[in-house]
């Protein structure tokens, strides 16, 4: 019989580009006010434009606004988009903002909005071997691409989400282990599947007041994975994520990248954050 | 009978922002003179307002400056708050100030105050399952937020505490290890619990001459926790510090970020430290 | 019987420079509107003149350019040349051009176009061995000089390939693990061959979506090889090498740097571009 | 019988401030030559004025002033002082200077002059213990802080040491390693002890040639031991690191950060130094 | 019997500074076409100055210029110097000319010309051993001086050496690896012996198409080595290092940090690299 593959199914949506930007404050103080003003006043109607569902479009494709707490940066934009053209096409256009001279681009990642299917791999793998067929071979293909299918439709609102309005967002990129000895893409799939598994019980209990967007980077960004939290009570970031790190899969196999924690602000709100507060 | 859960259940208090920033020096020394007092005063009295304990409040929700030792800052601002809103409120205006486009900001921390309560986790958690309730269960979580809301009160002095008023502060980050062999969150509970205790014991033969507050900053900063001491003899620091690295959860699972040592200022003295001495 | 060489044969090909720019953009946007033209169309003719196969050559010799996502960069510029001389001499004239004192620098790659041969290398070692000849003899080396001179004429446009037409690119850097256990280096070449055997089987399964060009940079920059994936479907790229990473040898000996992802652009496209725009 | 604790006794001395500057050199070169001359020579005479042992007070609290070989920086400032806040009032009063609106500090390096008993705490431990004492009970602390308080004055004139006016400065930083199997802190005492005293015997075979003060760090900077030899044949740091290097302690446990090579400079050479030679 | 010492006997040679320099080139093309001509010609003239052998002296003590490949910067000056005094006043002389204002010192590497005799270590162990010396002992020191003095007589060519013609060099430094199961300096000294020699062999095997400069670089520099290797064609590098890495003193102990790949410039053509061409 043949061997059961060693990759999960994934299903894709939105492309996603993170921005985080420091204001050249020096700078930006120099203006004079009025002109200052026109400035933040151009950003804000330019942001506003994109931070609303776009109503001619199948999917939401909206960008939101973030203050961001720390020396880490000051905005935090993130774009969700149908491609990375349009991605592309949104950053470029944002930095022939006058406001993005002011602006200087300290990080940014770029990902796609990704769902693992550990659950129905295992099941789609362990019938298509039970039919006879060759793993990659063109019926095992086609008999694959059909579940991928019927899933993105299903799953489309989670593959091409609004961004939640949560107060709060926590955004950290995440890799998965590759040690010499607890090595997580040498773990055998059931093994995998069952870690996931569990682990998605504890996202489960935190459903109520936390929403989690997980992103796929593999050949986009740096790391294998980033993750969005969104709340009102960050004090549940804090909560979910400690009480995940006693998970196995992330206890012994995840690996965290800098944590990024913004306040929403909505887009019309700019000139009053340059002011020095928010709502 | 149920498995004991991981994950002991913490306390969390006032959330702390750590500022560490450069001052731009030559920027700073082109001033003209009386333009340069100016700016430092009123950046002193905006400072000395948020340095006393708010008396409309019920929590402290002070701030405090330091002066850093070396290259790594010249200035540390600490402050404690009721919410990462408030936090940032605080951060916002300062940077409006004149006084801060002259200064540079080149790290933060952002964290909340926590009590690890390992002690009465493991007493309240095998008291539920003798009842026979299952973690997470309805019961279970009433059970456990009693606790919590009995400890909070108990404990609010330590929760929301005023900034000690001591000559020196030393504030470094930290995580427990994920190893491949030695791996904190997967050590058995008790076991986590004795070594926490025997910590504790160390640090209680110091407790008459340094302060020690503990942050958490698990999905809010790069580090599992930041840690503040406070003494007026800065060599305790190093008797502390050095005396619990031999100590096995130090040993073996503490990894350590950078360590800031800072003088304390009070506010009304940042004039001085601008001109080059200090009390 | 004389010890198989564990050293597998290579052919090298083109010399590859890969150059990341950020754009100054305060200054950039300082510029009088008429001048900046002229720059950037006198930058877009000096690029469009490279970016051609080369008419008297015998081998492409191409440079394409490329739009970056994200703060990593904001133009790549890819190389092909036959010699190190002669990257070079690209590099100091585009450096020359007035667009270039509005381009700096941030990151760079060099590297060569190289093929494994570890089949044939396999093959060619067993049957001098066989012949009773010495690794490294005069008798040896010839027969070893025979095998590449003739697998370089057969693979020649493999090695000095033109670069794909593909709407995007993907550029990482890689190496392989010399861990305290697992140490690529130490593998015995009959596993080593084994593995890159079953690594090369995924490869070809994106044969017809993605085109792969791997150079080797031991000795010329900081990692072992450099990678270049060239897709007009950009899923293709996480598609792809998220199934290769669990593939033995990625899985146990891959260690990836950062990873760059642009949109291909006609160099008579730049004006475009700085325009905050592109095709 | 109570166990023997696992922390050995240190003596403390002078706390050791290293300040790593680079000269702004564009900025400096700017100046018009009767300016610059000026500035320079007010630095001069205010590092003239703390060069020299202070007659004044008990210990030397000296500073000295070395200009660095390669990038790292031009200029090392070492301070040895009675208190930190010592320190810092000398670092506050130069950063007042003219001169050092021209120099960018690049790093720096608290710490304080340490010397490990080992030998004299196994012995002190054993003799308590033996007497039926219990670590940290009040008999014990009485006996141990007399021990301490004998050695100091036995050991004054190398806890507060002159600065060896020795042609050449070689500083590091360093940690003890605490790895998976490989565990400093959790070797027992007479290990380590034994481990500390052939360390030892190599240092005692250079005495003639180079002169070496420890500092220790821990609490105070991001490394546990910061390393100063004096030499006025520079090749003895290499001979002497690279004996023990072989050495048990240095080659399982010891990590190393970067190192500094400075030429000692006199205060008063200081504008030659900035002119381009030095003695 | 008494223990071999772990310590291979070395020879020393001409100490030498790498400096890895990027041009400052927006503030560079913004001087006037005449005066920049002047700066860069009277910069040639200094560094012809150092290019040529030193004939007054009894060793080259030369200085290099190369042209850098890639980001990493524009200008490798390479010194040869009988003391790090000289190679100090060769860096503090060159700092001093007005092109140095427009070159920012990013890099630099110092260290020493290093012959490791480990055949001769071996049998000169062996030999004092057996007339019954105890090492270290004055009679031992005295023994092992002799043999130090004779071969650096007999190698001074190598010790001293003239910088290779060569059109390209490749720089990089490494380290010995000190792991947990893997360390260098605990490997028993004939066990290294064995593997030193084997590596040895290969680099013979080079010895017509590139020469190779080792300087040891501990308690100078922050890796253990720096190598040099010199060639004229460039592909050498890559074959070299490639074969090295299987040899197992380096895939089992070998840390490389970055690689610097230049091409040679007679000082007398730096006006011409500076138009944006070179010969």
């Amino acid at each position: 019989m043949a061997e059961i593959p060693a990759v999960p199914l994934t299903l894709e949506g939105s492309f996603v580009l993170h921005q985080m930007f420091r204001l050249r404050r020096p700078e930006w103080r120099a203006l004079e006010e009025r002109h200052a003003a026109q400035i933040v006043e151009e950003g804000a109607r330019a942001l506003s434009g994109i931070e609303q569902r776009r109503p001619a479009e199948a999917h939401p494709n909206q960008s939101a606004v973030y203050s961001l707490i720390g020396h880490k940066g000051d905005l935090l934009l993130v774009h969700f988009r149908d491609s990375i053209e349009d991605l592309h096409r949104a950053e470029l256009s944002l930095a022939h903002l006058k406001l993005f001279d002011y602006l200087e681009p300290v990080h940014s990642y770029l990902s796609v909005v990704e769902l693992g299917l550990y659950e129905s791999s295992a099941k789609t793998y362990a019938q298509l071997i039970e039919q006879g067929l060759e793993p990659h071979s063109p019926e095992w293909n086609t008999a694959v691409a059909d579940v991928i299918a019927r899933q993105s439709v299903a799953m489309e609102p989670r593959l091409y989400p609004e961004i939640p309005g949560a107060r709060y967002v926590c955004f950290y990129p995440m890799d998965r282990k590759r040690g010499e000895q607890k090595n997580w893409y040498m773990t055998p799939m059931p093994e995998r599947q069952r870690q996931m598994h569990e682990h998605g019980l504890i996202g489960r209990r935190y459903a109520g007041s936390v929403r989690q967007i997980i992103t796929g980077s593999i050949g986009f960004d740096d790391w294998e994975w980033g993750v969005d939290l969104f709340a009102d009570d960050p004090l549940v970031f804090k909560k979910l994520i400690y009480e995940m790190r006693f998970d196995e899969v992330s206890a012994v196999y995840a690996l965290f990248g800098s944590f990024y924690v913004g306040l929403r602000i909505p887009a019309a709100g700019l000139p009053r954050l340059f002011d020095g507060s928010f709502a």
